[in-house]
């Protein structure tokens, strides 16, 4: 008789995101005549760059030819002509890579989610709290057990080693009674996932607070999951972009990164994956264990979107995107602003497109989203969640219509200046 | 300290496909002057239909304006448009699907891959042999247990529930002690893959072979995963191109397809899995929990892909593909009339791209493979590679240019006439 895995069970049935749709579906039905500004799901607006446009186009062109169509790709890890061009922009910030350390795929999500595969399921999974979901349940789909580090006001929500938890998390009965026993020993996450410029707070590392990570990794002999979703968010130089920036990381550490938010790919699909070639375990490379279960689940990216892609790093490519990405900084800089002017903290919102505050008036994050659904219309991401430590919390996005940011943020002023 | 998942290292390092490139390699670097002709990797080679191109450049276009850019899918499960026109695809051949029981994919491979993830790993796979090899290795890397049942020259390599054999296949050590202890009771496979069109035997089972296994998986709840990734090249009407022709099916199967050999997108990457609302474990709608799964792990199809998809379904798309899929049927006809005046026995080539038959003079896969190279310089794959059934069986396919196909034949016509 087939079986469930009956992890699945245990998640909870809906995202975060299908939760808020239904609240300000319901307040729209109520409210008809009501204009919602909608500043919650991190998707970008603007439309490709038109060199981005033209290399997709001539990728099409190319399969309708018999002579320059294209088939499965071999390795299905990208073509060179993209992999070429991913080295080259890590070269940029002086990190250097080789082709066969770059895996493309179709968006950092997959292989954030799948990359688990290839490890034990008695490995002890690290998040720092508050966390995008996708690490978490992506673990608790294979029933891993779950620890976190606190990222709070008093860290500026950016977790370090000396804030790792053990009393929270999803772990098994085993698991608690073994923690129980072993109180006096300490118990070492064995794979962390760090995020940085951070989902959902816009916390970013330091160079020196990466290293912390980086020898705790090793010290541990622990993996580093790194997702650099928003690095090209990055305007201060000083910061890193890249956990290989950090001595020491490329034999402790994996690199996921997407065009999503780099250059408008959210519809698109594009992202990369980095495996060291030094990063083992034992005399196993990591990238061979990973090249083998792709070479099983997955068959390659489509060939105009890796055309797409490559056009991105071009150096019209790279000017055409920094135009989108500065238009997104000003948002966020306008819902900086405002907060900063309504002595509001917050983190985020200067290398990243995330702003992250607490909520006024000691509100709950629930609350809070309440509150300026109906008495503003603007839509934001309640803190809470994301988890505990997001609690009192609240996420807007930098991704929306500047008029229309200028617009909320107005509102929100007004609102609470009352 | 990080763990890796042992299973990976049970696997062989090497697939097939890469095995046959080291050889042909080699033979031609001592042979620089011979021309190779290839009949090995069953990759199409005809380019994409004009109307399918014009539509993938309608939706690059699509992107580039921000009226119409498209981000995040908010399903991540395929566009209603091209679900649609799957639907009615489907109901060409009366098949009746909801929306919501269709998921877009970005090619068979990858749902076929980790829809496991869903079930628990006690259950008892069962596979036929010879087989596509990511079946086994997508259940061996989560260590699960496998049982055949055996294709063979007797049942036309088209095996039925009567072929199932307990004595073989990837099993813990475990697992076989309880075997050997209860060998008087009956073992009962809750997994069950089937391939028809088969790659790579080519034998397609009859509506009445069908209905035998989905009356097997009902009385013993088992969950068939139909992968109907050939159903295209099925001219004669009496024979399924769905398990859902099929009574009952929707009670115990799961059907993945793809359009890579439908229509030529093998390098741009989409296909449908279908999982009708009926199917249940207990009170769990599958549907919902592989919904649940691909949130977290998943993010949609490119949009301009899902536009190419949507245009291979049109009345002028379905007239365009269907050219080339006569095409590579004349190929089919002319490996299959060779062999036949050569007296060899094969099975597929009237209803599949693939023309598997019985290597000649008593030769195994491998020498008749190293044979046909040296002394014909034509590819194919050895049968041996798919499983022990496949062993002194060989695999041509149908995908290549006619001309390069007349000569191959007549190749080994005089080759074997000698």
């Amino acid at each position: 008789m087939a079986k469930l895995n009956e992890n699945f069970l245990t998640l909870e049935k809906n995202y975060l995101f299908i939760d808020i749709a239904k609240k300000v579906n319901s307040y729209k039905e109520k409210n008809p005549d009501k204009k919602i500004i909608r500043m919650g799901i991190g998707d970008v607006t603007l439309p490709l760059a038109p060199v981005v446009v033209d290399a997709f186009k001539k990728g099409c062109d190319e399969m309708g030819v018999k002579e320059t169509f294209k088939g499965y790709e071999d390795s299905g890890s990208g073509y060179e002509f993209l992999k070429q061009a991913i080295a080259n922009y890590y070269a940029k910030i002086d990190v250097k890579l080789e082709l066969g350390e770059i895996r493309v795929n179709d968006g950092a999500k997959a292989d954030c989610g799948n990359i688990v595969d290839i490890f034990s399921d008695d490995n002890i999974i690290l998040l720092t709290d508050p966390v995008y979901p996708v690490y978490a349940d992506s673990n608790k789909m294979a029933g891993r057990n779950i620890i976190y580090a606190n990222s709070n006001e008093e860290n500026g929500f950016a977790a370090m080693p000396s804030d790792i938890s053990i009393a929270d998390g999803e772990q098994s009965s085993k698991f608690k009674e073994f923690v129980a026993k072993n109180v006096a020993k300490i118990i070492k996450p064995s794979i962390i996932y760090l995020c940085s410029p951070n989902n959902p707070t816009g916390s970013v590392y330091t160079k020196e607070q990466l290293k912390l990570w980086v020898d705790y990794a090793i010290k541990n002999d622990a993996i580093i999951i790194f997702d650099a979703a928003y690095e090209s968010f990055i305007t201060e130089k000083h910061l890193p972009r890249s956990i290989f920036q950090i001595e020491g990381a490329k034999k402790c550490a994996i690199e996921m990164c997407s065009l999503s938010k780099t250059a408008g790919f959210t519809g698109v699909r594009c992202g990369y994956t980095v495996i060291p070639n030094d990063l083992k375990i034992g005399d196993v490379k990591i990238a061979d264990i990973w090249a083998r279960r792709q070479g099983s689940k997955f068959n390659g990216v489509s060939y105009p979107v890796q055309c797409a892609a490559a056009a991105v790093f071009t150096e019209i490519g790279l000017k055409q995107i920094h135009e989108n990405i500065s238009y997104y900084q000003q948002n966020a800089k306008i819902i900086a602003n405002t907060l900063t002017k309504l002595d509001i903290k917050f983190t985020g919102g200067i290398n990243s497109p995330y702003v992250w505050f607490k909520c006024p008036n000691n509100l709950s994050s629930w609350e809070f989203f309440d509150y300026l659904l109906t008495e503003a219309q603007v839509v934001g991401t309640p803190g809470a969640g994301f988890g505990k430590n997001g609690e009192g919390w609240f996420r807007l996005t930098a991704f929306g219509d500047k008029d229309l940011t200028i617009e909320a943020m107005e509102k929100i002023a007004n609102l609470l200046a009352k």
